[in-house]
């Protein structure tokens, strides 16, 4: 028995298929005919633009959109000057071989995409390897995945799956898959759950404690393999696997429900998003609002701010998309270690207590915070939009940020645009300091939103991040309760609402104790809504 | 009028002489005869280390012991292969003249120390600075000070000042500086300080804005100067300097004067300490107790870790010295940034909220936190010796502190070695959780003293070395100073003691609240006691 980090819940019983890992060994040359090179460079890149096509077709089929629009960022990648142009001058300047030069110039953004803190930044990192690599096949003249004439019922085991690898899995074969590396929110774990099949990753070692066709069991609920199981075990999960399909279409049943605790209290559940069209997978798991629509995505990516415009159409797409449920938006939370390629931050010791979020909006009014509050509003007139600002450690910090709500308000009706007059404001409570006078600040908004990520690092002084304080992170910490009750009942002594739109939320052990307390809201990551629904309407 | 930081008190009324800087000018050099360029380089060295020993000398004599211990930090770096060698490497590898040398040894240096979030590590920068700068002198066959003929009532104004430039100072003529650059806890402005001179660092152009022969009026309480006053200027900031002497000698009445409120409470004000010897300094100035002994120090500038005998007794002088009085001494608040030669720690993405204090004590056990509690419990048979832990964010935290602890007493036990078998035990309220949970904690401890300076940075969540977020950084805070009230009623209800170690405690502003909540000890630089205790026997 064999255990990891269960990325993806479900049973599958079924017979071990390794995936080995493509040797690749950079050999460096000199080179003498520097434009050959380059052109045999160039064949490469035209080769992976023409698979990643391939490949992104099939991911349209079978995961969807949303899923599939990583193999843009892939071919994007092919056209950026910074990446594929940096391995074009590097075999010119050094004069060396294709493969050295792109090998070069993968580590290099590896690396500094591994030191960023930042989860989003740091799965980059793993888009640059993955299409470094195919494109380093490409030079090579290697084949390709390995992975095209699998049996059925396989149980794929690898070092990890790539973006690539994962949209190429065929679930009419593939039932499961086990890797050594990554991490609940790496893609691989994403994946799994996008494909509804079992999943455990961070297993260390399994690529070398299993062989091909092994019978195996993969438990995704507890992060357990089973390798050649006895026929009493097979049968015990074949009954746990039953189970829990029945559970499954049990839950899909709460789509439409809408959430009550048993003594009629309604609780909402609703959805995080990171991008627009996200909003279509909280609607197919039956949420009931979007709790945090965090808006950083709209800003990365790209060489300009987005415009008003642009901002406005993504807020009005979800806004309308989710009708008259809520939509909290969140306004930019960028700074420290989130950078923005026009946007010149300073270097910070550290950059979890340092000038981001509401902080650096307020400082930079004008360029930044007012053009998003004007696309906010306008959308505010297509739905029911509410605006949260993040990292608020005082009333004056909120007072401060409404002030300049009122200006862009003055601008629109000028203007002659519309908006949402009552538009609903609250912030997020994720620095203790809020949390503390939530009583104070309750007075003058129109909701909470405790973002627990943050409070909990901050209450414990631990970055959940590091590692060696990781330990020290704990929801259930008394301290931490404490903060969210007293927020929870410093918002309905105000008569306002409590939403909840951190990790925690979505936590299956968390939420009975937040329905106790009184959390009027809980927003989380579109695959828990269902479950969360569920024991909601238990309690 | 010019303003800058107030860096130490007091009035003074005289004429500017401005300390030119030094025009160093490198010129780079290839250089064939090595041998000579070293021997050249080293007897720039000898010579250093002569005027370096008669500077000491006359420090000793005007600053006493404690200050003077900076150039012996000087002797240490000529000593130093890695500051001194590297110059020697420098000219053998590179074959460059030694001033060129010299010069990229003390950049490399001066950046690395500059980057470091630590004001205790970033003065070593200016150490290294200075030191450089003596040795460039000495390369370059200039001439050194050129503060020798100086008239009397002279207020000196300088870019800066090293401590070599303030220990030369001579009282008798020197009745102020003002700096252009360096903060309130600068060398220069705690030289100041020591010497009892008003001074203002930080005025960025005051070397600019005044000539030779200004007369000045510098006023050190209001960080404020007056170019050219007229009559009734002066004779206004006479009487001032008048009544400010007046004070100074009721305050020094103080001495001895035990601290209670008007109303009969005991409040104890105490010094903080980071050297054994600074324990001279707040008997000197009517300290009843020292509050916080940071322990760090004994651990920095070495090779090895201290042993055992070494820290028991450092431990045994201070803890001898306050007689009765109570020592409180902290367990080593190490890690993050403050990194020490001998212990290898991971870099750290947010070393505030990472692997630092209690953290790596409770993890290296054997090798740090057991030597260092045997050593504390040694001392405690001499006196009044209170253990702190440091970065507590939890009861259970505490208890396996105090489990380790018991492990010592067994060892000590068997061993016959005396101790103080009912040691109080107590901890740092620095965390936002353990403010939070005070009321449970304090069930176990028999003391609390809160820390403010990171109290406030948690729970503001603004680093306030970060000049971007310092702005955030308020004692004042309604949730600080709510927690502040939290742990100070927890610690009563269960009959402990409340006491406060952060720079708040001296704070003349937060005094009068901090008295209000109750608070039992206020632990302070020894230059903030004797008015900190004027304020509390008159409230």
């Amino acid at each position: 028995m064999k255990k990891g980090i269960a990325a993806s819940k479900g049973y599958a019983i079924g017979k071990v298929f390794i995936k080995e890992d493509l040797e690749i060994e950079v050999i460096e040359k000199t080179i003498e005919d520097i434009d050959a090179e380059k052109k045999r460079f160039e064949s490469a890149l035209k080769e992976t633009r023409t698979q990643l096509e391939e490949i992104k077709a099939k991911a349209l089929k079978e995961v969807g959109e949303e899923k599939a629009a990583v193999f843009d960022s892939h071919m994007m990648l092919l056209d950026d000057p910074e990446f594929t142009g940096a391995v074009s001058s590097n075999i010119e300047n050094n004069k060396v071989n294709g493969e050295k030069a792109l090998q070069d110039v993968i580590d290099m953004y590896s690396a500094i995409f591994a030191s960023m803190e930042d989860e989003y930044m740091r799965e980059r990192g793993a888009d640059v390897k993955d299409v470094g690599k195919r494109i380093m096949i490409n030079l090579l003249g290697k084949a390709g995945s390995m992975m095209d004439n699998l049996d059925e019922n396989t149980v794929v085991v690898a070092t990890d799956l790539t973006p690539s690898d994962t949209a190429q899995l065929d679930k009419t074969k593939v039932i499961a898959f086990l890797t050594n590396i990554g991490g609940r929110t790496s893609h691989s774990a994403i994946m799994a759950r996008t494909l509804e099949i079992p999943a455990i990753v961070g297993m260390k070692d399994i690529t070398t404690s299993v062989k091909n066709g092994d019978s195996i069991i993969v438990d995704g609920a507890e992060g357990i393999a089973i390798i050649n199981p006895d026929d009493a075990t097979i049968k015990e999960y074949e009954k746990r696997k039953a189970k829990f399909q029945e559970e499954l279409e049990e839950l899909k049943k709460l789509i439409s429900v809408e959430t009550h605790t048993k003594d009629g209290r309604r609780v909402e559940v609703c959805g995080n998003i990171g991008k627009p069209q996200d909003v279509n997978q909280v609607l197919e798991n039956g949420g009931e609002g979007i709790g945090l629509f965090r808006t950083e995505f709209l800003y990365m990516d790209r060489d300009v701010m987005p415009t008003e415009d642009e901002q406005f159409e993504s807020y009005k797409y979800v806004t309308e998309k989710m009708g008259e449920r809520p939509v909290v938006i969140r306004t930019l939370d960028i700074g420290g270690d989130k950078k923005l390629p026009y946007l010149p931050l300073p270097e910070e010791m550290n950059p979890f207590l340092g000038y981001r979020a509401i902080r650096l909006c307020l400082d930079k009014k004008e360029e930044i915070f007012k053009i998003q509050l004007r696309a906010l509003l306008r959308a505010s007139a297509f739905g029911n939009l509410k605006i949260m600002f993040p990292m608020i450690s005082s009333l004056e910090e909120f007072l401060e940020a409404k002030e300049v709500l009122k200006e862009c308000m003055d601008e629109l009706r000028k203007e002659g645009k519309d908006f949402n007059e009552n538009v609903d404001t609250g912030i997020m409570v994720e620095i203790p300091a809020a949390a503390v006078c939530a009583d104070e600040i309750a007075k003058h908004v129109d909701f909470f939103s405790i973002g627990t990520n943050d409070l909990i690092q901050y209450t414990l002084a631990a970055d959940r991040m590091n590692e060696k304080v990781s330990y020290l992170y704990n929801p259930m910490h008394p301290a931490v309760l404490r903060l969210i009750k007293m927020t929870i009942d410093a918002a309905h002594k105000e008569g306002k609402w409590c939403g909840m739109c951190g990790e925690m939320a979505g936590d299956e052990v968390a939420i009975p104790t937040l329905v106790e307390y009184g959390l009027d809201e809980h927003s989380m990551s579109a695959s828990s809504i269902l479950t969360a629904k569920k024991i909601i309407l238990e309690k």
